[in-house]
């Protein structure tokens, strides 16, 4: 093991991002020691079977009093919360950060209850899956993605290089952006997905003329993609709507514009303007692919993976 | 190979799912000799060159002259040109089926240029991917899937369970419904989805406040799954909206309603309506994976594939 970044790391929620970071700091040693702290005895001690630290405990202000980098990986509505209680408990020159998937309020939650004496950086990894919990996480789930960090004007610049250095080692991009800017950007390519996804899955849920025995028999036309974001955990993005409520009603109003004019289109049978459409967002995919930002096998490879299994190999 | 299911199959339209078809034709030996016709010499030297049948030629007319079956694969606008070339030159007992995602309009189209002594069955296999052309088939494509059959009363039992035995034989299990409940049900599958997923990126392509590189960048978050839906052949897009569109506004309609409560409970910062819409959602994505309809992978699989891609091993 190289000379680690940090010596004391503490981690605070060991969810999907959370044991998905101690799983990576263990395999590249990335800390000498981590603490892991959450809110229930259940998450903890599963944490601990899955041996993801050194020491576990359900106090938050006590998880803190050595770590030279906190990171919290809990809901977004519970940031204050957890900025409050550990606050009077960093030491000097501690580096405190989150995962949460909106910026603004986070930055206005935690950054009033970190002490001077600190750093705290909000950040979010552009990474993750529709699956929540402990067992969940993977070492490899930051690699080749991007993180984002929003540090405030002032910020010590010793402290964005420590974090931009753990997360570079985590197999992540740093990029820095302002908080505001972030919820912008995060509103369109993940929040609004998410809510439509969200929307789809349950007006299929209510209808009467098609049975719920058909939508799933049929799902595989379109349909799977949108309940595989639709199955994400449900406080998370309870709380990412409540806290980038603006953003959100600015895409979705934008989204919702979008959709009347290709309703009309539909309902006119204006096939040159459907056409029109259909075809221009075919440069966006391929611009994806190309950016490594996904697979290029169809259906995601799903089939690759059907004859992978059949063939015994995976 | 054991007794094939027909002697001479015609495969009009040579794409996704008529070279898939053809592949899965050879694989299982489901006929002893096939014609392939598609309207455009590129494409059916393409096909030629892929090995994919046993005659070729750019006429339709001549391509069924000596068919028991022939299955129409092209996009649901040209079905009624199609029929109305190759109606005059069926062989007597010919059965003539489609695999169009629309049907209602198909047997519209279709049905008044099939002679008596044939037997039309609309038809639809609910499998595919974002890609098209000769290249893009395989002939697992049909494999653990479903295929509606739509056809009308007074079609001929013999001829229906002689076309359910070859779609069983290429791996999918037979339904029968009627096309208008057919149309219904996949609007809310199939058609919503993709028009959904057109509409959202189309949306992030026309923002000024968002810069295509960052929604490109950060895609992974949500936004890529849509890109993939949006990525589809336009041609065949725009036809089913243009001939399922009462279905598809009916479904759009009740779509945007909802989705004017969901905005309404992110305006007023519900999180108790939220929170429920978002937990009743994934009990539908536990089914289908448990119907085998998708896998439970996260991420679809995606970074499995990663993983194996860099271990060399796929
Ligand atoms: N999932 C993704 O794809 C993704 C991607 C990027 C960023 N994020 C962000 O990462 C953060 C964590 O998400 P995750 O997917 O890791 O969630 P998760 O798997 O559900 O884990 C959540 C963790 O937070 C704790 N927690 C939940 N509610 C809490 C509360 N009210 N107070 C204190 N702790 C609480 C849980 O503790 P107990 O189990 O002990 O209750 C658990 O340790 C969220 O802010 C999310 O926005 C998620
Ligand atoms: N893609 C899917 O996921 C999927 C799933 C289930 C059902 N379907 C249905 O299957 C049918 C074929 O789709 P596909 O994905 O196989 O399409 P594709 O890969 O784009 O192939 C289309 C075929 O139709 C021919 N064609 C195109 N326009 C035509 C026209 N105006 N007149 C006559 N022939 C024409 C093309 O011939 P040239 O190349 O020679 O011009 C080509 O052989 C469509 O009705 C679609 O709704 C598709």
């Amino acid at each position: 093991m190289t000379d680690p970044l940090f010596e004391n790391v503490t981690l605070i929620g060991i969810g999907l991002i959370g044991s998905s970071l101690a799983r990576v700091i263990r395999a590249k040693g990335l800390a000498r020691h981590v603490t892991i702290a959450t809110r229930s005895a259940p998450t903890l001690e599963a944490a601990r079977a899955l041996d993801l630290g050194h020491a576990y405990t359900l106090s938050n202000a006590e998880a803190v009093a050595d770590a030279d980098l906190v990171i919290v990986s809990v809901p977004v509505g519970a940031s204050e919360a957890v900025a409050r209680e550990i606050g009077p408990h960093l030491k000097r020159g501690a580096i405190v950060t989150d995962v949460g998937s909106t910026k603004a309020s986070v930055v206005r939650q935690m950054q009033p209850h970190i002490p001077e004496t600190a750093h705290f950086i909000a950040g979010h990894p552009i990474a993750g899956t529709e699956q929540s919990g402990p067992e969940s996480g993977f070492a490899e789930l930051f690699e080749g993605r991007w993180c984002i960090l929003t540090p405030t004007p002032g910020t010590d610049a010793d402290a964005i290089a420590r974090l931009k250095a753990f997360w570079e080692a985590c197999g992540s991009t740093v990029e820095e952006m302002d908080p505001e800017h972030h919820d912008l950007v995060l509103a369109i390519v993940s929040h609004l997905p998410h809510i439509i996804a969200y929307n789809i899955v349950g007006t299929a849920d209510d209808l009467e003329t098609v049975t719920k025995s058909e939508v799933i028999k049929y799902s595989a036309s379109g349909f799977r993609d949108f309940t595989r974001l639709a199955a994400s955990d449900p406080v998370m993005w309870r709380d990412v709507c409540l806290h980038n409520r603006d953003a959100i009603l600015e895409m979705l109003a934008r989204f919702s514009e979008d959709l009347a004019s290709l309703q009309r289109a539909v309902r006119w049978g204006d096939g040159d303007k459907l056409f029109d459409l259909f075809t221009r967002t075919r440069g966006i995919r391929r611009s994806i692919v190309e950016a490594g930002q996904d697979t290029d096998v169809p259906n995601f490879g799903r089939n690759v993976l059907k004859q992978d299994a059949k063939a015994g190999s995976s």
